[in-house]
């Protein structure tokens, strides 16, 4: 992986978590999720190479925001590209395409949205293709927040009474477009009256729970508190918890849910206790080539990100960790997957085609 | 809390996990669990109140070894005392032992081990009662790892085949006067060639997992890799484990244990995928005058213990957490309990009655 050809942070931008991923004068700039909520700082990329190694190295992640920037990451190619070769700049850019879609091997958004710019890309004639092709991230980044407003409607209408919800990870603005996918519905059900409180999981080992959905949702004056995930067991055994409200990295085709290293337990636990558990992603999420969840790749990331603990190691030295960065939730144990298109319940195979083909 | 007198750390000794807590010199000298780790050393304590100060802000840990610790400075306590009033030192001494025996709410063993003390003390004679009870906190210590090799004995031999086993936070040698509970079954296991692997968990907020479960296993040569509290479920969801091995803060007469938070957790877990649970702990731990897990106090510690990490803050300002340090696992998704004086299967009031007058 190439290294940032350039670290420039742009210095006249106040943070906000409905604009983690900005198009402005022809460079993409992304709010950098490892320094949030210390620093709120963008960083401007001007190649897709750099694209890519920021989608590999978390300034940006979230399934949904990696399919948004990716689209962006495109117009920067066929900028730099067509630049240096106006004939030639399709065949140039297929490495280019290729070094974006591996960036991160689990969610599926990401291969989504480099094959949607592809389509475009077969259909262009002679000429500069970034406008068309920046119209289409344009395009690519509203659908994704008009889709999370859909969501957030259909989730918060499936939550029948005043309670407090668990979620896990970031789920939110700052993972999306925008608005969110599970922060999406709690936004919508806060503004309906019918959150009590939010229990967010810290998430380790990257603490996306303590350092970005605390962050996004105090900034919206939503009430929540962190927990370890070690408490979410106790948490459900006290009562007060309707939903436990989850977004995903990958949907199989059988309904089986991918989603950050953790939300299983969270599943398990939810069966246990008799608490319900929604998943809330768009459609873009759902890979009908995959059949079932154990055929979805697993990231592995460096067990440096277990050893250490807010930058400091923690273990001594020469102890391993295994650090697999997400798991399988059996579609038994999803209660509802929420769609712009639509919930469907107690998920299966059939249901998840039906849905697909509205 | 009194602030402790001396921060004096010896430089002499080398750490072992067998040696947390040690008497030297007229003085009780615990390993700083707080540095380690990174740095292993003995704090120096000469007075109860100190100990009571150590107990509270974590330099001890594991009920046991609060136990054990415990009963040194009840000696300190006599010490200090005796020199200032020969004649009314046992009436002085009563506001050291209640403070020591509030140090920290949960475990039993602190308050077990302050009341063998202090039956001690009233059969007590005229003349210095320092060496009567410096040999009872003496035997107290070695009771407890005798108690600890023959659990690990018992333990071991429930386990049926090689597998690899979950643990949580650190019942180990470190926990206890030495060998430790959870991990001495484990010890014991590994010596007989039954252990794979061993999965830690990192144990948030206070990584005892990470910090020290991990230092004293490798420190054995035996194999243990971290993991996060996340990844359990995922890990069970693989195969290859048959137990989860824990140990225990405080178990009620029903059998209802209470133990770090994340445990409930973890027996969830095993029960959806039909891996065994067992917890190891010393009788001393058992508290038949508790009917129910419900009615253990749950000590919660500060947020920011959760809302730092490695000791940077993570969460933005303003962000609060909720920290309760234990949770209860109920009798019925506990599948043994193993004590020095035996194994109790599917634990039960009747069940436990009987052990205890065994």
């Amino acid at each position: 992986m190439v290294p940032f050809e350039m670290e420039v942070f742009a210095s006249d931008i106040h943070a906000h978590p409905d604009a983690a991923i900005l198009w402005r004068d022809e460079r993409l700039l992304l709010l950098d999720q490892r320094l949030l909520p210390a620093e709120e700082r963008y960083l401007e990329l001007t190649s897709c190479a750099a694209a890519a190694r920021a989608i590999t190295d978390m300034v940006v992640r979230g399934a949904p925001a990696l399919g948004v920037t990716a689209a962006y990451a495109v117009v920067l190619a066929a900028r730099q590209r067509y630049a240096a070769s106006p004939h030639g700049w399709r065949g140039e850019m297929a490495g280019d395409l290729d070094l974006l879609a591996a960036a991160r091997p689990t969610a599926v958004n990401l291969g989504w949205a480099v094959a949607r710019m592809r389509s475009l890309i077969a259909t262009l004639d002679g000429g500069d293709p970034v406008p068309a092709l920046l119209w289409e991230a344009e395009r690519i980044h509203r659908e994704d927040v008009a889709s999370n407003r859909a969501m957030g409607a259909i989730g918060a209408a499936l939550i029948e009474r005043k309670t407090s919800v668990i979620t896990h990870c970031n789920a939110g603005a700052l993972a999306t477009g925008g608005y969110g996918t599970a922060l999406g519905v709690i936004r919508s059900a806060w503004s309906a009256g019918l959150i009590e409180q939010v229990f967010a999981d810290e998430t380790r080992p990257w603490l996306q729970g303590s350092r970005l959905t605390a962050w996004e949702l105090a900034h919206d004056g939503i009430a929540v508190r962190i927990m370890t995930e070690g408490a979410a067991g106790r948490r459900m055994q006290q009562g007060g918890v309707d939903w436990v409200i989850v977004g995903s990295d990958r949907i199989a085709a059988n309904g089986d849910v991918v989603n950050k290293i953790g939300t299983y337990n969270l599943a398990v636990l939810a069966r246990h206790h008799d608490v319900r558990f929604m998943v809330a992603a768009p459609t873009s999420t759902i890979d009908l080539a995959t059949a079932t969840g154990a055929e979805i790749p697993i990231e592995q990331r460096d067990p440096s990100e277990v050893l250490c603990c807010g930058g400091s190691r923690q273990a001594a030295a020469g102890i391993d960790a295994w650090n697999p960065v997400f798991d399988v939730t059996p579609a038994e144990l999803v209660d509802v997957i929420v769609t712009e298109k639509g919930a469907v319940r107690s998920p299966n195979r059939k249901k998840m085609a039906e849905l697909m083909v509205k």
